[in-house]
């Protein structure tokens, strides 16, 4: 319930998670609905460490909508977020009028301020679209009373991972097939505690140069690469269906195998786009190709990666395999010594390195290639603070 | 006619060109016969700048065949150097048990010494065994008496794109049904004085590390990637019609746009296998930019580039962009000033840049990028000398 002053101030703050996905989303087939060519599938991660936190205030005395991005004033009329609010305001009305409402009867005709701020930094490279659009649209929806099983679809039309961020755990976003998008939604595919063992590392790199965006980004390769269509048609509806499998068995060199490929195919159809997109770069390869050494070190994949629209990795392995590919990381990538700590959130044993891995690896090591690691975990979906 | 001296010794040397193509070849349906499964399509580039150098002696004397490759002796066993070998002593024997041969009867069953050198460094990043085996088994041919059109079928046994450097100017190499091979063979699209003003560059960056061999590569491709398939059976074969076409009309943009994008397609491929495979680096990444920044700045594709197993670009464009384009290069990527000269080869005329072109391309210099630049051109496919 929104706090409501004397002054008919009403003000909702609540937070939402990042998403990393399994099985990638690239490529729109209506970009106005924001309703995607193939399924997808993502982890969503421990808010101790990623998330958003959106306050949205409502008054009558407010003259216009207006918002705040980490400080700094953005432009309302961004098409997207004007959507996600006039989305947000018709369900609200809509449930006023058949009577379902129990928030102030009134907020709903007035102007809204929206401040977001994310807890890390932009620098980490994180794609912060997908845990800002479902904070906003969750928070909206806390202020004008609007029901949970109808954000999915007002945060898709803000940014389409944003529909993801919504729920905890593993949770697929089904393309759907009816044209006005309304079974273009996510759901929960199991929550975090079927799998607990499963753990996530960000290493962010030195990024160089600044990349297409994603939205741009993904146009251009529906318009231009021959083989998406492919991808999207034939290879993604099997990998969907393997993927929800691998995780109900906790297969995970499996699951570590199919997210690699998956992460690599996505890769592939940005190169085939005209004119190519580089999101990868040499430390991208580096970290690649360790990953790969190191699974071929121990005959089984132990550890896998996988890449969004930028040059960091985001790494899944299990618990008991986590100290000791920290320190592979941290032996291949030697970080600055006394710059700030390299392990960031979730504590991780140190381990030792065997001379016979750190020889059978034969990689030449890469001072500062990594700037830092954030250590975290899949989790629950979000929080309200009132 | 080989020499022929008194101790039964016949000496023949041969050369024969490299080839770099526009539409790739990457994946094979029959690994023993070298058969692939897409067409492919090369341009012969000029021997005076690239060129393998091979001369075979034969003797009554000789204990053994053997191979010095650049001065060093290599395994005569190589499995694809036997195949040559086999097969063309096969052709020499049938041949003369028809009477049609004219060379020495009885050197068909002498062994042979073979020396290859190239006239370009191995540093140069250009794949050698086209022309490699081109030349082993031409001047092998030369000195057997066997006919040119059943060379194409062996040089395939030895390298698969061997093939296309028996021919000169624009070489496909089609793909065939036979199971055993015998369609599957290079032919002359149109001569290199088809179109005179085609000009090549080639981009020699300074690469960091050893990349994974194109047999093995294109072996884990076939076995991995999902979009390799669909590459081959449907996007190839009406791109190998688009070329045929586009080169026959000497339509610079859309040769060099179709360029690019297999180029990008076939890397693309690379990624898609697993573990991927990457042969473009950062720098062939600022070569791709800088391509489509300066094509952007023209509005027309007066540019193309395209890369093979490795980081270094191959340039095509036309006589009269070329002393632009090369001083584009030298100013975004500023050579060594006291180093060897910066262009080899043919002649290139200076140009002068307009501060506008350097404003609009917009891209930060990278000093020292590209190591040189091999200037060179489309030519015919090899000569003897006795």
């Amino acid at each position: 319930m929104p706090e409501n002053d004397k002054q008919g101030l009403s003000v909702v703050t609540c937070t939402a998670p990042v998403n990393i996905a399994v099985i990638k989303y690239w490529g729109k087939r209506d970009e106005d609905l924001i309703l995607p060519i193939n399924s997808s599938l993502s982890v969503t991660l421990h808010q101790d460490q990623l998330k958003t936190t959106t306050t949205v205030a409502c008054s009558r005395n407010f003259q216009q909508d207006r918002i705040w991005l980490n400080g700094k004033e953005e432009d309302i009329n961004n098409p997207r977020l004007q959507s996600c609010l006039q989305e947000i305001r018709r369900f609200s009305r809509k449930r006023r009028n058949t009577g379902d409402s129990t928030s102030d009867a009134s907020s709903v005709s007035h102007k809204v301020h929206i401040c977001s701020v994310n807890n890390f930094p932009t620098a980490a490279g994180l794609a912060s679209s997908a845990s800002g659009y479902a904070c906003l649209v969750y928070t909206l929806s806390q202020l004008f009373g609007v029901e949970s099983e109808q954000l999915s679809a007002v945060a898709r039309q803000g940014s389409g991972s944003a529909c993801r961020s919504l729920y905890g755990g593993f949770v697929q976003w089904k393309l759907g097939t009816q044209l006005d998008g309304k079974d273009s939604l996510a759901e929960q595919v199991e929550s975090e505690s079927y799998w607990p063992e499963l753990r996530v590392l960000i290493l962010v790199v030195s990024a160089e140069q600044k990349s297409v965006g994603s939205t741009s980004g993904m146009h251009t390769s529906v318009e231009t690469s021959q083989l998406l269509k492919y991808r999207a048609d034939v290879v993604v509806p099997s990998r969907m269906e393997e993927m929800i499998r691998v995780i109900r068995e906790r297969d995970f060199p499996a699951f570590g195998e199919l997210t690699m490929k998956d992460s690599n195919q996505f890769h592939a159809i940005c190169l085939d786009t005209y004119p190519p997109i580089f999101y990868l770069n040499n430390m991208s390869h580096r970290i690649i190709s360790l990953v790969h050494r190191y699974n071929q070190y121990y005959g089984e994949t132990r550890v896998a990666y996988t890449f969004d629209a930028g040059p960091n990795a985001v790494i899944y392995t299990l618990q008991d395999h986590l100290p000791e590919f920290v320190q592979v990381v941290r032996h291949f990538f030697p970080p600055e010594v006394n710059g700030e700590e390299f392990v960031k959130g979730l504590t991780v044993c140190s381990a030792d390195l065997s001379e016979e891995l750190k020889r059978d690896i034969n990689m030449e090591p890469t001072p500062k290639g990594i700037r830092y690691i954030i250590s975290t975990k899949a989790a629950q979906e979000r929080w309200t603070h009132n």
